[in-house]
């Protein structure tokens, strides 16, 4: 055995015996150890901070002496006067080995750091990004042995950082010259690494050491909105967030009309690519704005979206995914430049476009899968994306099935009497009292309840304006099992009921949730404020229905909710209403915007990306439009909760009561089929 | 052995036995016998047309029945029919074999077929274009089975054409779906092969069958002028060739004028980027107008060019070159888009730059070598391409050496009184009867001398507008060996020489090449003319001499002149001058512009591309500028033809006359140095 001074590492456990006087950035480089560094040991980065422990190690069985490392020397003097050097620290490239030590690793000062994410059952990110920077000394050109400045520069990435195969934008060769000139041939090059062929390509060069941040984003670009987080690259800190309604919007509100448009108007496919672009770049200022950095240190972007907006955003006319077979253009992941989709950000920065799934189940699927990850599951997991479509995966880690149902955007408040979007203002919460049939709800901005005292004063700035998406969940299942509403969605009158708050409309009823007075409109859930409900919940339903039945089971172990909506959303009430299959209430989690989450793995780490590419292909798709049973599962599921599956768990916390306000008139639909309320 | 009919394949003399009734392309695909096809044995694009011979060939052992080969089929009918077979051609897809049979494959019918050079010592061609056509049949999209209609188009490149890890530029994913259907998932697909990480490229898709042609042009692009071939990349052929005046001599004559406008001027390095890219897109448009074909169907393009250009063309500020050490910004070889160079061809045309050679030996000296391969010569060749500088290489199979000398604008006719650049009027040849000292000469565009009948007709329409730099070659040589100029390059006086020609010119004299009457201006050669063309050849000799030097030899086997003053010049005069090395006259060559041919050798075969790139950097650069004996060299050569060496092989050829014209006057320059003459 060598005599050497033994080194420990933590918190990865790695050990071996070094020279006296080896430096701890090169035992941590010979060992593997995830010890950051940009300056390639030079000691001006400063990257690569460790924390030696002193004194008794009887697990590690060894015990290190204060003057185990070598003293501060010049170098970190300097850095510590300049810049503060955390009390505890070393520089890992200045302090030399001199005896037994053990040496932790900050997370700061790792590469591949994790980034912490909040819920336990979801993937953890490691950080392993496609750009990062390197310092390196190029030589001079010496006139007797021609080279270009590139080719040395190459060949210095390679010597120092083992860097090979490096390729250049042609954009480099344009500051390649004055950036080494003006650096004293020191430059910090920003690679990227990972288009398909997987070779570097200097993306930036800074003269001298750079060490300041560069910033990727995750961009989840929905029919309705444009979401985007801008991260840091180095730490994975999400440094800003920011929305933008899709302009798109004004071409049609849900995807069909969009495709429409294009079919009807020629160059419309193009006028929406250009506005759905436009919008970006404007998110894109805004959000660096609030993050108070240069745009053009956004060097690498991360993009998922459902089918439609993947064609629209890449300038393909969605022509074909209005039509059966729903054939995509492409259905792999694309690499690409930023500045091909039109984006302003570096101008080398990259665009990297997640895998769609199907023609209806896009690139967001995909991220849904990332983030949740279905595929690593042991139990049997049902995850919902509810938005304007529903994208709905069902599995576990042997077999993963997807599908998309066309639930309408009566979940996001459209097509609802009193509906709006979730704003300030708008009923988010509802609870009736079985007995007396009166209501009492919240509205978004406001934490007190409409029954509490200060109620009317807190909301006096807003107003009650109508009822968003959960919303209206919480108001129809609270109907449902306070008696106002049947099984087959049918409002009964005010002797039905027993409250005056039911009132005719029409041929039907409605209930009052609000009166404020003559001043204001009243908001009321009308009769077909329930049927549009019925009719995006039997959607969901059904898809999720299809695919238990494809897998063979009637049961999942739990269900994750998945988007803006799932968040806020109630899984007692969607059960009430039969949204989702029958499971126990704890089993019903939210993953909050999974696809955002997944874009944002994705530009963290970049094999997550091949991961992904992969996870995808093995998925099982199935088409809802030509399954005979998705049409069954779409009728049993429009009563509330359904008429044919039994809910047992359902059931057995809550009470539904066997009311049947059909007279015979019309308006009975659904009560026909009606098995059991 | 098999009893299946024996099938042998001319001129690659491949042979094999297969089953009876198997096609001729499957034969010829299984042999390897370079047999070509677009629509993959479809019967429908009629290239793998075959010559099969009938009757007894005993060199390969076998008899050829007249029914060795199945009758013409309706295929082969309606073809012959549309467009008409060649008598005694088979459609190889078409014609089954069904006994021993010997097939002739056409040099049409062959994928890599041979390009016929003029030159018995030229590198030969061989077809291996980087972008070529493929048919196949997709299968249709599969709402069970969903993928990207790319996705199934790449497995059908795979499946059929045994194509892997195709890649579409994001262009394609906009006209495919269309594309598809339009052709009933039938299209034509135009790869190109040959990027850094050798993965295909889908660059064009047609729907259905498309056999016409596609193109690429091998450009030359001079400090002077940008000249261009267009070729067929399926046959090799030149279709058309054509010039244009770089744009950029507005902004200076010579390369360092130029790049001293990039000092000087901010901004002025992207002034002359815009007007070379402006010029060169003047000039594809009409050379495709020339050619009489479509722009958009140029799919790929070499450029060759000095490093100035080669930065200037690519936007990269010249300001390095203009000083030691002479540090290109990038030596290798770029596979580029030519969009990205500001280009207007098919959108996805690529453009592939030569590698460097040195700072001051570009793109184009390796276009020179590609095409008159020194690296492959068994004996020793000096190679010299004559411009505004003059690139020299010498070399064999064992070792090649190349510098760059700056001859200066003066073989272009610049710098000469009555100068002017080879065009009609110019005199481009020039005998001086020795006893009468009266010269005779020819100007361009008229066969006659001038002291024939007829020329004073012939030539009224241009005039007699001046002298081009072969003319001026070629006057002074005759002048020298006249006795009117001496070996200093001092001209004698009337009574010196015995001829009124020779005239009092302010300090020194001039000999009068054409007088016209008092209407047109004299033609005269100056002594400054002399001097300048002194310096220039100078130069060139003095960078020979250093070659020749470094590789320890006083001689030279045989010398290649390139360029297209390379073309016109006469060995003869040159060696007089002293320009080029002594040699026997007949081992002297012109390679005409070699550069050109060099870019087009790079277009048509890409495996050259490989080679030329590991060949540049084997070659050993010599920066004369540097070199001690380069400022010897050049003051020795500056005699007529040199002061130190003996020229023992002209010497021979032709008598020199032993005069001297330095009375002692201030023009003596050189006679203090001369040590014979």
């Amino acid at each position: 055995m060598s005599n050497d001074p033994l080194v420990i590492f933590t918190p990865s456990g790695k050990r071996g015996r070094f020279p006296v006087g080896t430096p701890v950035l090169t035992a941590a480089r010979q060992l593997g150890v995830d010890l950051d560094s940009v300056c390639g040991g030079r000691g001006i980065c400063s990257k690569c901070q460790v924390t030696p422990s002193y004194g008794e190690f009887p697990k590690h069985g060894v015990t290190v002496a204060a003057d185990a490392l070598s003293d501060w020397n010049a170098v970190e003097e300097r850095y510590d006067q300049k810049r503060g050097l955390t009390p505890g620290r070393r520089l890992g490239c200045q302090a030399q080995i001199l005896k037994d030590v053990v040496i932790d690793v900050p997370p700061e000062s790792q590469v591949h750091k994790q980034v912490v994410r909040k819920r336990a059952e979801a993937r953890d990110i490691t950080m392993d990004p496609s750009v990062r920077l390197f310092y390196v000394e190029v030589d001079e050109p010496d006139m007797h042995d021609p080279s270009g400045d590139l080719e040395r520069l190459i060949r210095a990435l390679k010597k120092q950082w083992n860097i090979k195969d490096v390729k250049a934008d042609l954009h480099i060769l344009h500051a390649l010259q004055p950036s080494l000139r003006k650096g004293a041939w020191k430059v910090t090059a920003a690679l990227h690494t990972g288009e398909d062929d997987d070779r570097p390509r200097i993306m930036h060069l800074w003269p001298g050491l750079y060490d300041g941040a560069v910033y990727g984003l995750a961009v989840d670009l929905g029919s309705t909105t444009i979401a985007a987080h801008l991260c840091d690259l180095r730490s994975g800190e999400v440094v800003a967030s920011s929305g933008l309604m899709n302009p798109q919007i004004r071409f049609g509100e849900d995807l069909m009309s969009r495709v429409s448009y294009a079919m009807m108007n020629p160059g419309g496919a193009q006028e929406m690519t250009d506005a759905v672009r436009d919008g970006m770049n404007a998110l894109f200022t805004q959000i660096a704005a609030e993050a108070g950095i240069d745009k053009g240190l956004v060097m690498d972007s991360v993009f998922v979206m459902n089918p439609v907006m993947h064609h629209l955003f890449l300038g393909i006319d969605p022509y074909e995914l209005g039509q059966a077979p729903f054939a995509l253009a492409t259905s792999d992941a694309l690499h690409l430049r930023a500045a091909d989709l039109g984006l302003s950000l570096h101008p080398a920065a990259r665009a990297y476009i997640l895998p769609c799934i199907a023609g209806h189940v896009g690139a967001d699927a995909a991220a849904v899968t990332l983030s949740e990850a279905p595929d690593k599951s042991d139990d049997l997991v049902l995850i919902v994306d509810v938005g304007t479509n529903a994208e709905i995966q069902l599995g576990n880690k042997t077999r993963v099935l997807a599908c998309s149902s066309p639930t309408g955007p009566a979940f996001e408040g459209a097509q609802i009497s009193a509906g709006q979007r979730a704003a300030p203002g708008a009923i988010e919460r509802v609870e009736i009292d079985p007995a007396s049939k009166d209501p009492r709800f919240r509205v978004i901005g406001c934490d007190l309840w409409s029954d509490e005292d200060g109620f009317a004063q807190a909301i006096a700035a807003t107003g009650i304006t109508g009822i968003c998406g959960s919303g209206i969940i919480e108001a129809i299942a609270e109907m449902r099992l306070a008696g106002i509403v049947d099984a087959s969605g049918l409002i009964g009158s005010a002797e039905q009921v027993g409250t005056p708050r039911c009132i005719p409309d029409g041929r039907t009823h409605s209930y009052v949730l609000w009166d404020g007075g003559a001043d204001v409109p009243r908001i009321t859930v009308t009769n077909p404020d329930i049927r549009a409900i019925q009719m995006a919940k039997a959607a969901l339903y059904a898809g999720a229905r299809l695919l238990m039945d494809k897998l063979g089971t009637d049961t999942v172990d739990r269900i994750v909710l998945a988007g803006a909506f799932g968040a806020h959303i109630s899984p007692k009430h969607a059960m009430v209403l039969g949204m989702i299959p029958d499971c126990p209430l704890d089993k019903v989690t939210s993953a909050g915007n999974a696809a955002g989450t997944g874009a944002r793995i994705a530009l963290l780490n970049r094999t997550a990306r091949g991961e992904i590419e992969e996870t995808v292909l093995r998925i099982e798709k199935i088409e809802t439009a030509v399954e005979p049973r998705f049409q069954e599962h779409f009728v049993n599921a429009s009563a509330l909760p359904n008429s044919a599956e039994p809910f047992p768990i359902l059931n057995n916390a809550v009470a539904l009561p066997q009311v049947n306000f059909n007279t015979g008139g019309g308006e009975g639909r659904g009560g026909r089929r009606r098995r059991r309320s």
